[in-house]
C-alpha cells in the first residue's frame, strides 16, 4: 500500500516536473534549473531605485555577492542605480535574509527560496552560501520588454542534488595565471558550482611555490608557478564565491617535473629527468621504497596544506604502471621483502603511508580511481575517472566505490577536453538506475568536469570549458528528471553570452585567433568555416602529423573552432526536419545554408593567403562546390550522373581533416545527396 | 662656416630620413620607427629550426624576453619550434649580445643594433634593456609570403629621442586589477615605452594596501586595492620588461578617499568626508598646518617607497584651490603667521616639507605643474599637464620648467581620455621650434600619455589607450622628422591587431558590449553604427543628462565606440578625394559606403528592441534615409527641393548626440548634399 502511494507520488512528481519544465523553460533561462518554481502575476521593475539590503553584515561573502550583483544588474540593464552598495540603515526592495555564516564543506546547506513580488524581492536561506546561490538565480531572471527590465513574479525553492559540483583545471600542461582561474571561478559561481579542483603538478610543470623545496619552482616550472600569496588570493576569492578549493599534487607517477628538480627521489638512479614537453603518459615515478620520498612529501604537504583550508587533499595516483619500479632491482627486492606482489600493491603501500601523513595534517586523502585497491582504507575518497567506456561494469568505478564504502566523485563522462558535444555530457546520469542504499547514495558526493590542458592555453581554455560546463553544472545540481536536450540548448545559448558578459572569453577569442591567422583581413569567410568544423575529438588532434609540445602554437584554426559548431548543429537539424517532412519551408531552411556556403569560396579567395590559412583552401572550395551543386539539383529538380560524381568527389574531400578539425556537416550533406539521387536522378 | 656645414648636414639628414621613411615604411610596419634603417637583400626564413642564444645568462630580463619572443614568433607564424627556450650549450641562429645588466633609470642606455642576414640575426646592445628593445623590433619585422614567414634583410641602428616615454593609468576612479596592468605593460614594452606612472590614489579610492594605516584600504577603497605583494609583483613584472614604475600618491587635494579613512587630517574639522562617487574636482584637502598630516605622510611614504625602487616619486599636487583652507580660520591664521600670502604659497610650504621627507627616503619629488611655484626648489620634477590650450605661453609649462631649471615631463597634448584623434596626439611636437640650450634640452625628459579613468573600466580601458598610445610612443622615441600621418596610420593598423594578438582587448571587447546590448542578437547593424560614431570628446560625455558615478554602467553604446571610427575615417577620405577629383572611381568609393548604410535600418529593424538599443533607432533610420536619398540623387543625376528638404531634416537628426556619441560623418555628408544641390538640382 505504502508502495502504491509512493509510486503515485513519484508519478505525480514526474508529471509536475515535466509540465513545469516545459511551460516554464519557455519563459525562463535558468541554469541549473531549480528544484521547484512557480509563477505569480507580479513584475518587479528594475529602475534606478533598486536597492539591496542584508539581514546581517557578518558575511563577507554576501556583502561581496551583493555588490557584484548590483554591478551585473546595472551592466545587464543599463540602469544607473542611485545606490551602488547594500544599504546599511534601511531595508532595500531586494532583501537577502540568511541565518548563519557557514563553513564551506560537503555538509554546507546551499538551499534557498526566492520570491519576486511587484515591489519586493526576497531571498531566504539558512546560510550565506544559500543566499549566494539565490542571487545567481535572481540575476538569471532579468527579463526585458522593449521599454523596461524587470524580474518576473516567481516563487522558487531550490537546493542541489549533489553536494560536490566541481571543475578541475590542469595548470601543469599549460599554466593558467591567477586571472584566468578567477574568471572561471566567477563563471562557476554563476552556475552554482562549488568545488574547484586545482591540478597543480604533472610531468610538464610543478606550479606552486615551495619555500622548503625551492627547486620545485626554480627548476620544474619554467618560471610559471603560483606564489603562495597568489594561492591564498585564489583560495580567498573562491571562498567568497562559496567555492571550495581542492589542491592536487599528483604522485607517485606524473612526476617528471618534481624529479627534474629532485632526481634523488626517482625510481631509476641514473635516469635523466627533465620537464616533459610532450603530452602523454610517462614513466618517471617517485621511489616508494625510499624514506626520503616520504620525508619530502611530508614536508611539502606540511608546508602547503595550510594554504588550502578544505578537508580534502588530492594525491592523484593515476596512470602509474610502475615501469621504472620493475626496472630497479632494489625496488623489486623491497617488494619481495614486504610481500608486495604487484606494482599496484606497492602503490597501495605508498598511498596508505601518504594517507597517514595527510590525516595527521587534518586532511582526507582523495585520489583517482586507481587508488581503489584491495588494501586501501575506506577513509580515502575515490575520484572515478574510468567507467563503462574503459570496460568497467555498469556504473564504473563510481558505483563500485560507493558500494565498497568509499566516498566518491564522478568525472567519467565529464572529460570536457575530449571535445564531445554538450548533449553527450548532459545525458550522462551519474547514478542511473542502479539501486543504492541510502548510505551508498550519500557516499556519491557528486561530480567534476575535468579540463586537462595539453591542448589549451589561456587564450582558448574558456572555449573548452564553457558553455558546456554550465550544462554539466545543471546535471549535478538539478533533479535527475531535468534532461530535455532542446530546453537545455535553448537556455544554454542565453547562459553562454551571459558568461561572456561576466568576463569569460569563449566567444570573443575565436575572432582574435582568426584575425591573427589572416593578418587582420576580413575574417567572415573563415568564421563561416569555423562554424561547421570542430576540433578533432578524443585526443586525436595529437595523434598524427606534428605532435604538439607545451610551447607549440595554439592559435591555429582548430583553436578557433569549438565543440557544437553552431551552423553545423542548425544545418543538421534542418536536414533532419526536411527528411521527416518534405515541405517547402523545410527545404528552404536547408537551402538557406547551402546558399551561404556556396559563396564561401569566392569570399575566401579574396584573402591574401599565408601559411596559416592556405590549408583551408580545399575546404572552402569543396564546401562551395558541394553547396552549389546541391542547389543546382534542387532548383532544376534533376541531377546528372556527372553532378553526382562531382558531389561525391567533393564530399570525399570534406571527409578529410583540415588543420586538426573535422567538417561536421558531412552526414547531412550525404543525406541530401541521397535525396537528390533518389528523387531527381537523370542520365 | 661651421654653421654652414651644420646646416647642410641637417638638410642631408632630413632628406635622407624623408626618403628612407617613404620607401621603407611601405615595406615595414615598425613602430616606433627606428633612427636608422637600411635594407640588404637577405631573407632569414622562419622555420622549426629557429633557435635563440644569449651572450650571457646574467639577465632575467633578456632570458624572459627571449622566451616571450619565441612564443610570439610561434603564435604569429604557426611554426612548431623544436627549441622552445634559449639554447645554453651552443649558439642560435638568432643571437642576442649585450654587455651589461643595467639599472633602470633615466640614464639607461636603450640603444641597439639589429642585423638580419640569410642565416643569422644579431642584436647587439650595450645593455640588456637595449637588447629587449631590439627583440621588439625583430618581432615587428616578421613578414610573410603565401608559403613562408621570414625576417627581411635589414640593418638597424636605433636609440630613443627621449629618455622618459610613459603611460599613466589612473586606478582610483575605476580600479584596474593586476592582470589589466600587466597586459598594458606588455603592450607598452612592445612599442618601447619605459615608464608606467601609477596614479594610485584620488577622491574615488585609495588603491594600495598600508599596514601602518590599514583604514586606507578598509575604509577608502571599497575593497578594491592592490596588496603590497601585488605591487611587488607588478613592479617586478615591469622591471623584466625594462619599464620603470612611478607611484603617485596625490596630495594635498584629490584627498576625499584618504580623508574618509582619516578625517582628522582634513582641512575642515566637521566635514563629512566620504569616498567620492562622481567625477570632477572636489574640495576635501589635507590640512598642511597640522603636524599629524606630515607624520602620516612620512610614515606612509616610509612604508611604501621600498615597494617602488625607482628614483622618482609623484605627489600629484594638482587642482587644489584650497577652498577648505580659506574656510578654516586656524589655517588662515597659520598663513598669516608664516607669511604665506596665498593658498599657493601654503601649498608650496607643504610641497617643500614633502620634498625633504622624500629626499630622506632617497626619492626625487615629482608633481603636476601646479607645484612649480616661485619658492619650489629645482630639485623637484615638473609634470607638465597645462599648455597653450590652458592659456599658457608658447611651449606651456614644459618649456617654462626646463628654462627654470627643473627636470620636466610632458603630458599636455597626450591626455588620451579626451577622446581625440590619433592624428592630433601624433602631431604634438614636445619641443617644437623653441630654442633650448643643451642643458635645458636635457631637462626635458620626455612625455606620458595619461589615461584618466572616470569613464573607463577594465572592459574598455584598452580601447581608450590603444592603438593611439602606440603612435604617441613613436612621438617620444623616434626622430622629430618622422611625422607623416598616412604612414603612421598604415603602420598603426598593423600594430593594432598585433596588440590584440598580445592580449590587449581593444578590438574584441567592442563586440562583447554589442552582444550584451542586444541580448546576443545579430550585431552587424550596431557594429556598422559603431564604426561611424565616436564617444563624446573632451569630457562632454559627463556633461548633460545622467552624470556617471563610479558604479554606473560602462558597457553602453558609447563604450563600444572608439576614437578614429573606422568607416567614418575612410568615408571622409573618400569624400575629400571625390571633392578633389570628380571621377567615376572616386564617386564609386563614396557610393560604396552609402549603399552599405542605406540598408542599415532594415537590418536594425530586425532586432528585438530593448531599452539599451532603442535610442539608436533614429540614428539608424536617418542614416539609411540620408544614404538612400543621396544614392537616388547620384543615380538620377537630379535632386528635387523635396529631396533636399528631406536630406536636411535627416542630417539635423544625425547632428544630435546618440547615447553619448556623436556621428562623425556629418561633415562629408554635408559636402555631398551641397554637391547634389550644386550639380543636380531641379525644381
Amino acid at each position: 500500500m505504502k508502495k502504491n502511494i509512493l509510486a503515485i507520488s513519484f508519478f505525480t512528481l514526474c508529471l509536475k516536473l515535466c509540465i513545469a519544465q516545459s511551460i516554464l523553460t519557455e519563459s525562463y533561462n535558468l541554469m541549473p534549473w531549480p528544484q521547484d518554481i512557480s509563477e505569480n502575476t507580479a513584475k518587479f521593475i528594475i529602475n534606478s531605485d533598486v536597492t539591496i539590503s542584508l539581514s546581517s553584515d557578518d558575511s563577507d561573502r554576501v556583502r561581496n555577492a551583493a555588490v557584484i550583483f548590483l554591478r551585473r544588474l546595472s551592466n545587464r540593464t543599463g540602469v544607473f542605480l542611485n545606490e551602488g552598495f547594500p544599504l546599511k540603515e534601511r531595508k532595500g526592495n531586494i532583501q537577502i535574509i540568511y541565518k548563519t555564516h557557514a563553513p564551506l564543506n560537503i555538509k554546507t546547506d546551499e538551499s534557498y527560496t526566492l520570491t519576486v513580488n511587484d515591489s519586493l524581492v526576497q531571498i531566504n536561506a539558512n546560510t550565506d552560501i544559500g543566499a549566494l546561490r539565490g542571487l545567481q538565480t535572481l540575476l538569471q531572471l532579468i527579463t526585458n520588454s522593449e521599454t523596461e527590465y524587470y524580474f518576473p513574479g516567481v516563487n522558487i525553492t531550490d537546493s542541489p542534488r549533489f553536494v560536490w559540483r566541481g571543475l578541475m583545471i590542469d595548470v601543469s600542461r599549460h599554466f593558467h595565471p591567477v586571472h584566468v582561474i578567477k574568471r572561471n571561478l566567477d563563471a562557476m559561481a554563476s552556475v552554482k558550482m562549488n568545488v574547484f579542483h586545482w591540478h597543480l603538478t604533472d610531468d610538464q610543470g610543478f606550479r606552486i611555490e615551495s619555500k622548503v623545496y625551492p627547486k620545485l619552482q626554480s627548476k620544474a616550472s619554467d618560471g610559471l608557478f603560483y606564489t603562495q600569496e597568489q594561492i591564498k588570493e585564489v583560495v580567498a576569492y573562491a571562498n567568497l564565491l562559496g567555492i571550495r578549493v581542492i589542491p592536487e599534487i599528483d604522485v607517485p607517477g606524473h612526476a617528471s617535473a618534481i624529479l627534474s628538480a629532485y632526481p634523488e627521489l626517482g625510481s631509476l638512479p641514473d635516469y635523466n629527468y627533465s620537464i616533459e614537453r610532450f603530452a602523454g603518459v610517462f614513466h618517471p615515478t617517485l621511489d616508494p621504497t625510499n624514506e626520503l620520498t616520504y620525508e619530502f612529501l611530508e614536508n611539502l604537504f606540511t608546508e602547503i596544506t595550510p594554504l588550502f583550508p578544505d578537508d580534502y587533499f588530492h594525491i592523484g595516483g593515476d596512470e602509474n604502471e610502475g615501469k621504472h619500479w620493475t626496472e630497479n632491482k632494489a625496488i623489486e627486492q623491497f617488494k619481495t621483502e614486504h610481500n608486495l606482489k604487484t606494482n599496484h600493491d606497492l602503490q597501495t603501500y605508498f598511498n596508505i603511508r601518504l594517507e597517514k601523513t595527510l590525516n595527521k595534517l587534518g586532511k582526507k586523502l582523495m585520489g583517482w580511481d586507481e587508488i581503489m585497491t584491495p588494501g586501501m582504507p575506506t577513509s580515502a575518497v575515490i575520484h572515478s575517472w574510468r567507467g563503462e567506456n574503459e570496460g568497467l561494469p555498469n556504473g564504473g568505478s563510481l558505483i563500485k566505490a560507493a558500494k565498497s564504502g568509499y566516498q566518491t566523485v564522478l568525472s567519467n563522462g565529464f572529460y570536457i577536453d575530449r571535445m564531445l558535444s554538450v548533449d553527450h555530457h548532459y545525458s550522462i546520469e551519474p547514478i542511473g538506475d542502479i539501486a543504492l542504499t541510502p548510505e551508498e547514495r550519500e557516499r556519491v558526493l557528486g561530480g567534476e568536469a575535468t579540463m586537462w590542458s595539453e591542448l589549451v592555453t589561456p587564450l582558448t581554455i574558456d572555449s573548452r570549458i564553457w558553455p558546456r560546463t554550465a550544462a554539466i553544472a545543471e546535471r549535478f545540481w538539478s533533479a535527475k528528471e531535468i534532461r530535455d536536450l532542446e530546453h537545455m540548448q535553448k537556455r544554454l545559448a542565453v547562459i553562454s553570452y551571459q558568461l561572456e558578459e561576466q568576463g569569460i572569453t569563449h566567444i570573443k577569442n575565436r575572432a582574435v585567433i582568426l584575425r591573427s591567422m589572416t593578418n587582420n583581413q576580413d575574417i567572415s569567410a573563415l568564421q563561416e568555416l569555423s562554424n561547421i568544423c570542430e576540433p578533432l575529438k578524443v585526443y586525436s588532434r595529437n595523434k598524427d602529423g606534428i605532435e604538439y609540445k607545451t610551447f607549440s602554437p595554439f592559435n591555429l584554426f582548430a583553436d578557433a573552432c569549438i565543440v557544437d559548431a553552431k551552423d553545423a548543429l542548425s544545418f543538421n537539424k534542418a536536414v533532419i526536419a526536411f527528411q521527416k517532412e518534405d515541405t517547402k519551408s523545410a527545404q528552404q531552411a536547408v537551402l538557406h545554408f547551402l546558399k551561404q556556403w556556396q559563396v564561401n569560396y569566392s569570399n575566401f579567395s579574396k584573402l591574401t593567403l599565408n601559411p596559416k590559412i592556405s590549408a583551408l583552401e580545399p575546404l572552402s572550395k569543396h564546401l562551395s562546390k558541394t553547396s552549389g551543386l546541391l542547389l543546382k539539383c534542387f532548383e532544376a529538380q534533376k541531377v546528372s550522373t556527372h553532378d553526382l560524381d562531382d558531389l561525391n568527389t567533393s564530399l570525399e574531400v570534406l571527409k578529410q581533416e583540415f588543420m586538426d578539425t573535422e567538417v561536421v556537416i558531412v552526414a547531412p550533406l550525404e543525406i541530401l545527396i541521397t535525396y537528390c539521387k533518389t528523387n531527381f536522378q537523370t542520365r
